[in-house]
């Protein structure tokens, strides 16, 4: 039932496309999901997505568009007469279509408005547009379903009906007083059974209503979704009155492009890249991490040149410099992730930050000890005793220090407003491998006597 | 609108529940919504979540039940007795049920399903329980609202009404033929303005119709929704015959799971593991990792003692030990993040191993010269052009096989169906650390004529 695109699939449209056989393509493409049909464009060369594209029926032409990579669609829309762009905006949710239209060139954006002949539906977008993309205004859709309170079940009916032709989707029906303020919502199965002369007022529930404000951002706006279970959320304006809603779809991408912001910035990627981005997007995107490394290292080696002197009496000292480095990074970045972790989901509001010190001081001490004994035995075999003594005390030291600093770095960052996520790179890395150098050569220092 | 939990607020309970203030919980407590209460109890010591769980009502309790953290909800049955925990299964929906009783010791969880009253529902957590817990059929309710095709659509709206007290949440109404099998569906919205005699037939979609079997792994399931922008989807078996539905909530939770376990594998956490949890378990789960890194430290250890001569002879050349082990380190995961992300997003599909080798190779190359330069450049400081010329070499051949290694180990790791996130981690930085070492030093060598 479900279509999968496969290389031979791809190969025999590439035929069809190249030998214009029109049939073929109609029977093959243009009857598969919206999203099917997108993710086949995003792989095609910009003529043959033209081409397929024109093939498609206008209602099937709106939703690919919305499906569709956001540079594919930027190329497409260039193909397009500002006309042709307008009539597709018409066929879309009001979400959707700001978003699209949020994409074109400033000048481009109010001659499409213009050429939108549904007079309500270029002000809906227009309305859209004026919210920032990253809150909930900027998210939602003017395509829900209300009733005023004081209406009896049929007359929601009829009413219902007319508005029921723009709003695909319906998960509840919004309950308003006389103005136009959110007061409670009624499920579809409820009306679906309830008496044609009941009045809204008997039926509705307003225990456990759940809306948001225009102004919240994105990221509250998932976590609101998420832990209530909700499938849609209305968004209310400042005076309460309700102005549109949010559908579970739309956060679901959110939710996704946190998670991935989250692992790019353990992975030290510094912006949104896809694999399909440029060689240029992908090397600018990891330089500004890299160079922090880069700076790391240098402070390295200004440290390890500070003990020159050691290093060049007793060079077995350079043996563990690499371990050190990576064991404090890594153990710092540990720490960092489950405090960013739980920080995300919210639910820290009474760990004080110094009863979390306190457990990763406790987890410091255990696995600081067990790897520390584990060296020691295992130093014996290279080196003298001395030696063994001074990478074990060493470890134990930085993987201490690796694991406060972990927890304190991302808990600083989000009290001062900024992504606690940035700890886990190698910005937390290179703090500890420059730190833990320092503490092993003085330890080396001191225990050799030098 | 929304409750918001603060320390003040926390403390009064506390207060309240220590002086037995059951008038003040019941007010301020008890009318919350359950996800709220359930963020209470998490918070709460054993005695006093017992205690606050104790004063809510019947249908709340179940709700609460499903909220809470895993390892509260576990504390709070154990203070339960078995027909307790079969009273709240009955009223919760069956998957949440199923979910609820999997966790309790297998020899409770047959005297629990015995003493459920409600039949059909124990036989419905029996059927679910008998699927693996993260595939479709594990994830699946077995409320859902279905009609028969043949039917008219006032003989739907009488069967549908008798369904509705079972089902919370309808989205969608399943259309399936005599034997059962799925062959369409209909939305609430369309029965809710269709004519009484119109029979189904006429008005079901079948359409871009989607659904799962039983057997398929959630993750998929969460991909194919997240797809069709799907806000639940029919469970099919192997015949296709209708067995149940999954909803959107389900699958928000795979996601947030899957991409938390992806930023721990980057972060070096193997388990998943809670900031709550205790200490003891926080410490293993970061054990495997740090082994992995001492192992690496100590193969470096091995590496660097190779050229012991040389460095005693050129001590300098250890400055820049850590620098070039950092650097391999960092990028390797750079290259392997990207790919584990294309690789999660499924859309890889034409990219072949060495299309996605050659772009990694150019990235390496335009960052490899960049920061080979600048590096260059401040070499100089510390020590002769030839320190220098090896630093940059070597930074530049460690950085080409790091993006090489780090592109190549996460494709390897799924064709051969590991997880590839598992690149992300100590694993390639370590491996690029030993060879980053090796190169170095060589290099070293060779320049200084040692």
């Amino acid at each position: 039932m479900r279509f999968e695109l496969t290389k031979e699939f791809f190969e025999t449209l590439q035929g069809a496309i190249s030998a214009d056989d029109v049939a073929w393509i109609k029977e093959n493409v243009c009857e598969l999901h919206e999203a099917d049909i997108a993710a086949i464009i995003d792989e095609l060369e910009e003529q043959g997505a033209e081409y397929l594209y024109r093939l498609l029926d206008e209602d099937t032409k709106s939703e690919v568009l919305v499906e569709l990579e956001e540079d594919v669609r930027e190329r497409l829309l260039q193909s397009f007469s500002n006309k042709e762009i307008a009539d597709q905006l018409e066929n879309l949710d009001s979400d959707d279509a700001a978003d699209v239209i949020a994409e074109l060139p400033p000048n481009q954006v109010e001659e499409v408005i213009g050429l939108i002949e549904d007079s309500e539906a270029a002000e809906e977008i227009v309305d859209l547009l004026s919210y920032a993309e990253d809150t909930a205004g900027g998210m939602m859709q003017k395509e829900f379903m209300k009733v005023r309170m004081e209406w009896p079940v049929n007359r929601c009916v009829l009413e219902l009906r007319k508005q029921a032709e723009e709003v695909e989707k319906v998960f509840t029906i919004y309950v308003v007083d006389e103005q136009d303020k959110l007061v409670g919502f009624l499920s579809l199965k409820r009306l679906l059974f309830a008496k044609p002369n009941a009045p809204i007022a008997d039926l509705y529930q307003n225990k456990n209503m759940i809306s948001v404000k225009t102004g919240v951002d994105d990221e509250e706006v998932a976590k609101v979704m998420e832990k209530y279970d909700l499938v849609s959320v209305p968004v209310v304006d400042l005076q309460g009155k309700l102005v549109g809603r949010i559908t579970i779809d739309d956060v679901v991408d959110v939710i996704k492009e946190e998670a991935d912001k989250d692992f790019q910035m353990a992975s030290g990627i510094s912006e949104k890249v896809e694999s399909s981005a440029t060689v240029w997007r992908i090397s600018r995107a990891r330089i500004p991490w890299l160079l922090i490394g880069l700076l790391g290292g240098i402070l390295g080696a200004q440290v390890i040149s500070g003990f020159e002197g050691g290093i060049s009496k007793v060079p077995e000292l350079a043996f563990f410099i690499p371990l050190i480095a990576a064991m404090g990074g890594n153990v710092g970045v540990q720490s960092a992730a489950i405090v960013v972790q739980s920080l995300a989901k919210g639910n820290d509001q009474f760990g004080s930050i110094w009863k979390k010190i306190r457990k990763e001081t406790l987890v410091g001490v255990i696995n600081g000890l067990l790897l520390s004994i584990i060296i020691y035995a295992i130093t014996l075999i290279f080196g003298t005793p001395t030696l063994g003594l001074v990478v074990s005390i060493s470890l134990f030291t930085v993987i201490m220090f690796a694991a406060v600093f972990g927890t304190l770095i991302p808990l600083l960052l989000d009290k001062y407003k900024v992504d606690p996520a940035l700890a886990t790179g190698p910005f937390i890395t290179t703090i500890n491998d420059v730190l833990g150098l320092f503490i092993y050569l003085t330890i080396g220092m001191l225990l050799y006597g030098l």
